[in-house]
């Protein structure tokens, strides 16, 4: 059990216990470090590193985030797992660690990485199925492509943003149906999208095959890809979304390696027709990660990873075909997770039906789309070893006024 | 004229003369430099600012691209300017100024900049209009948007790579309009697109109003957005095209500065219906860059940038009156040159209608798409002051087999 893996004080279901481990980068004054997470703690990395606790080949000394670390590739990432498990779980190391660690409370949580490239998917049968509804309702609402390729696009790098940080309401054009011309300003329907983001370590300079997902990817953190569904509505045909979404994305500050999840595997879903021999993996699996999403605190949704039809290696596998390198760095987003219940929607459009059927929260208020102040926050667990928890903290954002 | 004012020994048509000045990074063996053009020499930047000649705050020292110096903002780059012209202009200077100078020849022309964000707009009417009717035959060409935002899209920015750089042949799922299920294999139809590129230096933590547009872009470059029409048409909707163009966007190495095109400014297109108040600009101008492109080395279309509908600085304000961030490397492309002739198409898809009319090159063979070993080399010019021409050089590339 997990509490008898660590001699830090956790309870049994601690999100956070000696399985998890999720890696961060967090400052203090003017300082920046990266980190590893254990219950409300935080070792510093870079301290345990030039103490010589850790032998990571420098891969935290004088880093602000993970990109360092993230590229050094699976062997160093085992080894370093594998001694944060003896320094955070055998009690012979407490007198020497105790020192390095800090309350998450006390520091500030920075962007873990420096986002390369930012790639959106669209991986949700549900999702897009919904969506094909209520942005197109005169025609076939699943497009001939999507049982064939995981439909997905490039996203705004430089406007990704850690949780916590204010999204304000974005301004652009948007045109009624019944308008005969577009009008500037705030977004009326402003929406969340919440997904699961996965983070490239390990660069690739060509395709990488389906099987070798392992070797490049790092870890898994949570996303919510905001979007403007007015903005989005006017813009996006020919050439696909672009100001509805590129305003802001947030990420969660935890990025959960990718062999904390190995309990939480779960069996790919069937895929029909069968897809191209590119995508076929010899172990074809994706992740059973369990999201909730809070309105106000209000619980509003519990979208279900494992349902996903694309698996994370079928995405990376696709993205690199056609010669496209991978740098350390690059995270590619799952697209807004959707079960088949409404109160498994990943999005609000879902969620109330493009306004229809407003939700109501605790407060006693309704909601269709955000107002200005909402605050949403996404969180995850996914099952660990020995009955654990894997938790993925949460990635939260509060709407403020236009800029 | 240009002869007068350089001690360079050059001839008054020289498009790299005394009123270009364009900016590069460049390597020699393991070192890394950043430089400027004046004929067919380069002045190291980080000798002459090492050596005291140069005053730009050590925008140049130890720097191995653009991106210093381009954050450094307008009054700096004004007056290092000014420097360069009286450096490379009066002869009093030559002394300490010649044994700094290399040959374009003896260097390796590198990235000019790390390339932050990558957008790509679709501002040509004709262009537009032409991919419309090829794309959609079915439906009106231009879609009800267009004339009232510059649509775009973002690309990739990891595989932006400087002239000279191979393309392999991109492999990815293609799907004939009669075929039941898609293939994989390698892009049967590869094509370029002939653009312009701009550059932002100075970052904005918010919208940037379109009077500011000088305040923040440095320069421009050529771009041509390699593009695998069949990957493309497959794959494209609803989220816009992602493998058709991802594998690589080239760029020429030389980013020339804003000013150099002031001789240039051409009275932006008459816009019908009238734009929103953001994107109306107090001095509506474009540029008129006069495009030629050549497929081994036979000229098969002359592209007139001044024609196009959308202006950068309508671009730059469109991208992120959002309130997306603008940061010191994002690099935004024009779209497609497109003018009305069919030799003045910036697409091969356009120029062969499809492949409908196929090209005769100088050796006398015939062409529809890139054929493995084809080269193209795209290059431009515009007018400069006192009758001077201002050269971009050239961004080419050869197309290899696939990888």
């Amino acid at each position: 059990m997990s509490t008898e893996a660590s001699w830090l004080e956790l309870a049994d279901d601690d999100p956070f216990g000696i399985h998890n481990l999720p890696y961060c980068a967090f400052g203090q004054d003017r300082f920046r470090w990266t980190g590893v997470r254990i219950g409300d703690r935080i070792l510093n990395l870079a301290a345990a590193e030039g103490r010589g606790l850790l032998d990571a080949g420098g891969a935290f000394l004088g880093q602000s985030n993970l990109n360092r670390f993230m590229s050094a590739g699976r062997p160093v990432w085992a080894r370093v797992r594998e001694r944060l498990t003896e320094l955070l779980g055998s009690g012979r190391h407490r007198e020497a660690v105790e020192p390095l660690l800090l309350s998450v409370g006390d520091v500030r949580l920075e962007l873990p990485f420096e986002v390369a490239d930012y790639v959106d998917f669209y991986s949700s049968l549900e999702h897009a199925t919904n969506l094909g509804r209520l942005f197109r309702p005169d025609a076939e609402a699943l497009l001939p492509n999507w049982r064939h390729l995981p439909v997905g696009y490039h996203g705004r790098a430089g406007t990704v943003v850690v949780s916590g940080t204010d999204v304000p309401r974005p301004s652009g054009q948007r045109k009624a149906p019944d308008e005969p011309a577009p009008a500037y300003g705030p977004s009326a329907r402003l929406d969340i999208e919440a997904e699961v983001g996965f983070v490239v370590g390990v660069p690739s300079d060509g395709p990488v095959p389906i099987d070798d997902f392992r070797a490049h990817v790092f870890g898994a953190v949570l996303v919510n890809d905001w979007s403007a569904r007015d903005l989005q509505a006017w813009e996006y045909v020919p050439l696909g979304p672009f100001l509805g979404k590129s305003f802001r994305t947030s990420i969660s500050p935890w990025v959960v390696p990718l062999d904390a999840l190995d309990a939480a595997r779960a069996p790919g879903p069937e895929q029909q027709p069968p897809v191209l021999p590119y995508l076929r993996a010899a172990d074809h699996h994706g992740y059973e990660i369990d999201i909730e999403v809070r309105w106000n605190g209000t619980t509003v949704s519990r979208p279900p990873f494992a349902g996903m039809y694309w698996t994370p290696a079928q995405q990376l596998a696709h993205l690199t075909v056609n010669g496209a390198w991978a740098r350390t760095g690059d995270l590619y987003a799952s697209g807004t997770v959707s079960g088949p219940e409404p109160d498994q929607t990943g999005s609000f459009i879902e969620r109330t039906w493009n306004g229809a059927r407003p939700i109501q929260l605790d407060d006693g208020t309704t909601r269709t789309f955000l107002l200005d102040g909402d605050t949403v926050a996404i969180t995850a667990t996914a099952p660990g070893p020995d009955g654990s928890r894997i938790g993925f903290g949460e990635v939260a954002g509060t709407v403020t006024k236009p800029e």
